[in-house]
C-alpha cells in the first residue's frame, strides 16, 4: 500500500434497475467520505444521470474518467464501463440489460482490484437471475470472486455488525442439496477461514466460534438426525485440535434469542437462512456481507435490489455506508496484521538448568504449543 | 363449559431433572392466579417437595389430591401421577426414572383434557429423548397430542407473542427428510389450519398469512431450487382459491430483519429453525408454543428443559405464565368463537326486481361467494 494516497474504495453499480445508485449517491453525498477515502464507482454516466434526476440529488458530484488509475483524491469517481452508451432503465424489473450492466461494472472492478488499482471492493446488489450469461455463471458475488480473484483460496461469506458475525458454511444453496454438502473437511475448512478472519480482519486475539447443529435441537441425540453426531461434532474436535476456539454444535433456534450469542466471537451457521435469519433480525440495517478468505476485501450491504421500492427515494444507505467502512477497517486491520508480523524478533532461550544461565540462540522459532494456554 | 366453575387449568411437571418445577412454582407463587383459573398440576409430591425446598421456596402452596375432579377452586392443586413414591432427581441429567415420570404426568393430563377434567392443557419441558418408551414413540408433545386426543384432527405448532404468529409446516424432521416433506397437500393444509385457528382460537375476522419459501432467496427464480415454483406457490394459489389470505413465498433470511412479519397475522415457515430462530430472537422469554387443529387447547413455554441452570433458582417463568394466561384467552375465544355461531339468524333475501318487493326465506343459505371482498 501506498501510504503517500488515500484508501481507494471501488463500488460496483450493480443492478441499475434496483436501489444500487440510490444507497451509493446517499452514501456519497457527505462530503466527509472523501476525506476518508477515495470512491470509484463503477458505473454508467447515462444511469448516474437518471437517477441524479429522478432522486432530484443534483448536489452529488462525480468525475467521470475512464480507468481507476486517473482517479483524483478529494472527489467521487465515476469509472464508464458502458461506453458512454445508453442503458435503458426499468425501474423495478430484471432485465437482460440491467443484467449486463451489472456484470460489466463487476468485471472491471474485480480486474482493477486484482491490479491494485483499487485497495477494496464494494458490491451493490445485483439481480442472481438476469446477470446469468456465459460470463457469469455463478450463485452470487462471493462465488464469482472466489473464481476471478481467490488465487485458489476459498471465500467465506461472514454477515456482521458491531457486535455480531456470522459465517456460513454453505451459501446459496438448494434446501435438498445441503445434507451432502455439509462434510467434515468442510466445515473444518471454514472454521479454519473463519479463524483467521477474525485474527486478521477483525483484530481479534483469541477468536471463540461457536458453531449451529444442521437439525432441529441439534439433532436430540441422533433422534432427529445424525448429523450432528458423525459430521458437526468431530469437526468441532479437529478444529480444536488444531488451536481453533470452536464449540457446539449449538442447537439454532434458541441460540440467539437466548442471547449466548454475545459469549462468541462469531458464529459458524450450516446455511444461509439459518444464519442470515436471525442475524437480519438483530442487525436491521445495518448488517454487512463480507467475503472473508481471499486475497482482496470485497463488501456488500446485507440487503438485496429493493426493485419494490426502486427509484422512490425509500431506500436506506446506512447498510451501504457501513459497507464502505468496514472495507476500510478490515483493509487496514489486514494491512496492519501483516505489517506486525513482518519482521518478528526471535524469540531468545535462556537455559536456566545448568550453574550459569545460558542464552541460547540457536533453537527452532516455531514452537508456539502453548497458544492455547498463553 | 360450566359456567359455573372457573376454568381449569393442567400443567404437567414435564422433565423432573430440569427447571420444570421452578417455572411452575414462580408462576403459580403469585395468589392471584387462582383468581382467573383453577391450576391443576401433574406430578409428583416427593418432587414438588424436593424443589420447595432446593428453591427455597416454601410459601407455595399446593392442595394434594389423587384425581382432577377433586381440585378446589381458589388454591393450587397437584394431582399425584406417581403413587406418592420416591423419585430420583439427578439436576441437570435426562434419566430413565425421568422419562418414567414426564410420560406419566402427560399421559395422565392427556386423558383428563380428553374427559373433560381439565379445560387446557400447559406442558412443562420434557426431554425428548429420555421419555421414549413403548408409549411414547413420537419427537415431541405436538406429534403426542395429534394422535392422542387429536380425534383424528393434523395438529400445528404455532409459536406466538403480543404480536408475531409463526405456524411450521414442519416440525422434529431431519433436515434431509426436509425434501420430500414439503408437498402441496401438506402446505394447503396447513394453511387451512392456520387460518381457522386465526379466526377461532386469535379472534382475527380476516388473517392474512405470509408464507416462507423453502431455499435461499425464495429459489431465485428456479436457479437455487424448485420447490417455491412447483409446490409453494401453487399451494399459496390453492389456498387462496379456498379463501384463505394466503401470500408469498417470501425469502425467508430478510423476511423478519426487514419488519414485513408486522403486516400479516400469522406467517408459516417450512421448518423448525427457519420459524424458531427469528421468532425466539424477536420473542426473547415471552414465546408461547400453541398447538393448534385439535378439538383441545394446549400451550407450552417456548424454552427446553434448561438442564445447564436446573436448580439453580435462575429459571426465568415468564414464558410459563404466559403459556397459562394465553391457554385461557384462546379457550375463551374459542368457546366464545363456537357460542356466537351456533344458533346464526338466517339471512334474508329481498327480491326488488319486480314492481313490489318480496322478502324471499326460501334461498340457500351459504352464498358467501362475497367474503373476501366483504
Amino acid at each position: 500500500m501506498n501510504l503517500n494516497r488515500k484508501i481507494r474504495v471501488g463500488i460496483s453499480h450493480g443492478d441499475i434497475n434496483g436501489i444500487g445508485y440510490e444507497v451509493i449517491m446517499k452514501a456519497l453525498e457527505d462530503a466527509t467520505i472523501t476525506e476518508l477515502c477515495t470512491p470509484i464507482v463503477y458505473g454508467s454516466a447515462k444511469a448516474l444521470a437518471y437517477y441524479r434526476k429522478a432522486l432530484e440529488m443534483p448536489s452529488v458530484d462525480f468525475s467521470l474518467i475512464q480507468r481507476a488509475a486517473d482517479a483524483k483524491d478529494g472527489v467521487n469517481n465515476l469509472v464508464e464501463v458502458m461506453g458512454g452508451e445508453e442503458v435503458k432503465i426499468d425501474l423495478g424489473t430484471p432485465t437482460e440489460a440491467s443484467g449486463k450492466a451489472a456484470l460489466a461494472a463487476l468485471e472491471r472492478a474485480a480486474d482493477d482490484l486484482r491490479n491494485g488499482f483499487i485497495d477494496v471492493l464494494v458490491t451493490a446488489p445485483i439481480n442472481k437471475d438476469c446477470i446469468q450469461s456465459d460470463e457469469f455463471h455463478f450463485p452470487g458475488h462471493t462465488e464469482f470472486l472466489e473464481q476471478r480473484v481467490g488465487e485458489g483460496n476459498k471465500a467465506l461469506m461472514i454477515l456482521f455488525n458491531t457486535s455480531l458475525r456470522v459465517a456460513l458454511v454453505t451459501t446459496h444453496l438448494p434446501i435438498a442439496k445441503l445434507p451432502e454438502a455439509i462434510t467434515k473437511k468442510t466445515i473444518v475448512d471454514k472454521l479454519t477461514i473463519f479463524d483467521e478472519s477474525l485474527r486478521k480482519d477483525f483484530n481479534i486475539i483469541k477468536p471463540r466460534i461457536a458453531v449451529l447443529s444442521l437439525n432441529p435441537h441439534a439433532g436430540e441425540n441422533g433422534m432427529l438426525g445424525n448429523e450432528e453426531k458423525d459430521i458437526i461434532a468431530p469437526a468441532i474436535e479437529e478444529a480444536y485440535d488444531n488451536k481453533i476456539l470452536a464449540f457446539g454444535p449449538y442447537a439454532a433456534d434458541g441460540f440467539f434469542g437466548s442471547g449466548q450469542h454475545v459469549h462468541f466471537d462469531g458464529v459458524l451457521a450450516m446455511y444461509h437462512d439459518q444464519g442470515l435469519a436471525p442475524f437480519k433480525t438483530i442487525a436491521m440495517d445495518e448488517g454487512v456481507n463480507f467475503t472473508a478468505g481471499l486475497p482482496y476485501v470485497r463488501t456488500s450491504p446485507d440487503h438485496g435490489t429493493g426493485y419494490d421500492i426502486a427509484g422512490q427515494n425509500k431506500a436506506c444507505e446506512a447498510s451501504m455506508r457501513t459497507a464502505i467502512y468496514s472495507a476500510i477497517d478490515i483493509f487496514r486491520s489486514r494491512t496492519d496484521y501483516y505489517e506486525m508480523r513482518a519482521n518478528p524478533l526471535r524469540r531468545q532461550y535462556v537455559d536456566k538448568s545448568g550453574d550459569k544461565e545460558v542464552l541460547d540462540l540457536t533453537k527452532d522459532d516455531n514452537d508456539d504449543t502453548e497458544i492455547l494456554n498463553a
